[in-house]
């Protein structure tokens, strides 16, 4: 993988025909009947069992996904509670994506100092050269938390950059209490989470890492659920890949989480888990297509798509 | 176990008569000639050699240092570049450093929301009930990242309260660049880690979190390479334990580490990562023990603990 992330990401949205995308953030006990009452995945609390069922239905999920959507969020922390054996499921279903065609962002959260740094960005960022695993494959981009500033995300970016995969900074998170820390503010107004956003431009914009579509592979992660507070980071950073966490269970709206995206349709991703991986779990979908959870999810995708055009329609 | 995480380590502490605690940071090409000479792990690029290699190395330092120090802290990122089957062996290595009567300090840096946040403190630290998982343990404590605010620390808190285990959430790091985020003010000249330090004694200084010896089980991490911006920590925070990274190779002196120490010798853990497992990369050791890495590794500990105490003794 030689290319540029962030040309990746523009040829993917531009041939799917929307920023959607959708998060794998897999529960057991939320899985479809038909996967759970399977002779080989029906028991919680075996380990094999449980995995099985988990990698069962996020091959599914993402095959249906896959024609429709740019690209696949997966959240680790749903793996590592399997430990070593959610950890191999969570590689093994990145190479499913990678043959579907779709972009993985591992949404990690890691992060760490100099030396730490550069290992966290070698297991998650570079396609490891071992006898043993010699075929596993590593997310196209992770997500990386900057707490410790600069040193903390250059390391990052550095193996990013060389491995032709990309990396988005938390900067504004969609929970109620980030406000708490984000949006502690300097004696001019400037608030924790513009202070973020500026450090990660300024590891983003440099020369070897804008991409022939004018983007960076360094991009940031701002939750829509606080449109009030960041509607200024689009227009303020052109070469950012915004990643919104936030539609749909969480209550961002398509409006709120559409002011990222340029007027080609471009440079932000607009992330819905839950909403659309248990679809079937919502009688708007149950009534109409009963036990197919397939369909169930297909209907969500469609109608999120649907729902992300016409605010990209109004806003324009 | 049902015990407090926080008087665990008051005991081990007294036991020990110090607060120095040992990093394992294992890099395979560091590894002593003894491990990386030997015929099943003389191969850096496979898996299972690079992996036993470092298990070997890990368990041997922890039988040197087990008698001499309450706790060491395992950085997961060295075994995340293994992928799985590194995390396979940071959770063997902590069955082994119990056995060994350790406590484990997983330093992980795990950070995120509500739901996922569960999952995360579900993986480490909770002993797993799962079938196929049924003997590995969990460390004792954790540490956590929290940029996302209070919903980021609580979810690993409650999971930590209920099963005697502890957390240290990142305060204060001891990399250059920390001060960029971390020293950020606000109009009273309040910096942003002094904000994340509030944050994180709210969620210590409940009733249920503090133990028999008056300390919770919530910690903070504080690097000792910032002593001037972080020494009124230990007498505004009387009930947290501080975990103090960056004694040795990082630049801290032990006087910077001892003044987040209490008189009696409590409150505090020093953490020497690469000044200790790598002591026989140093002339002062190597000419004095040779080829014996073993010898080299117990009187680095040694030393140590004879300068922090020292430097005890000088602040008293």
């Amino acid at each position: 993988m030689t290319s540029h992330f962030a040309d990746r990401l523009f040829e993917a949205v531009k041939t799917k025909k929307t920023c959607l995308t959708v998060g794998l953030d897999p529960v057991y006990s939320r899985l479809p009947s038909a996967i759970r009452n399977h002779l080989q995945m029906n028991d919680e609390f075996d380990v094999d069992a449980a995995v099985d069922a988990i990698f069962d239905f996020c091959t599914q999920t993402m095959r249906i996904v896959a024609p429709m959507v740019p690209a696949i969020k997966m959240n680790i922390a749903f793996f590592e509670k399997y430990l070593w054996e959610g950890i191999e499921a969570y590689y093994a279903l990145i190479s499913e994506a990678d043959d579907l065609g779709l972009e993985v962002i591992g949404d990690v959260k890691r992060g760490d100092v100099g030396h730490t740094a550069e290992f966290y960005a070698s297991a998650h960022l570079e396609n490891p050269e071992l006898t043993g695993l010699e075929d596993t494959l590593v997310p196209d981009a992770i997500t990386v938390n900057g707490y410790s500033g600069v040193d903390g995300i250059e390391p990052f970016a550095e193996t990013a950059t060389k491995q032709g995969k990309g990396v988005f900074v938390l900067v504004r998170t969609s929970n109620p209490s980030a406000a708490d820390i984000q949006d502690f503010s300097d004696a001019n107004g400037i608030k924790m989470y513009e202070k973020m956003a500026d450090i990660v431009n300024q590891v983003a914009d440099k020369k070897d890492r804008i991409g022939a579509k004018g983007y960076s592979n360094i991009g940031m992660v701002v939750g829509g659920t606080s449109p009030d507070v960041t509607s200024a980071l689009r227009t303020r950073y052109k070469k950012i890949w915004f990643l919104i966490p936030g539609y749909g269970s969480q209550g961002a709206s398509a409006a709120d989480c559409i002011r990222f995206c340029k007027t080609d349709g471009t440079g932000a991703l607009v992330n819905a888990s839950r909403s659309i991986i248990y679809a079937y779990e919502k009688p708007k979908y149950k009534d109409q297509y009963g036990d197919d959870w397939k369909r169930c999810i297909e209907q969500a995708v469609i109608d999120a798509k649907v729902d992300l055009a016409n605010a990209m329609q109004t806003k324009l």
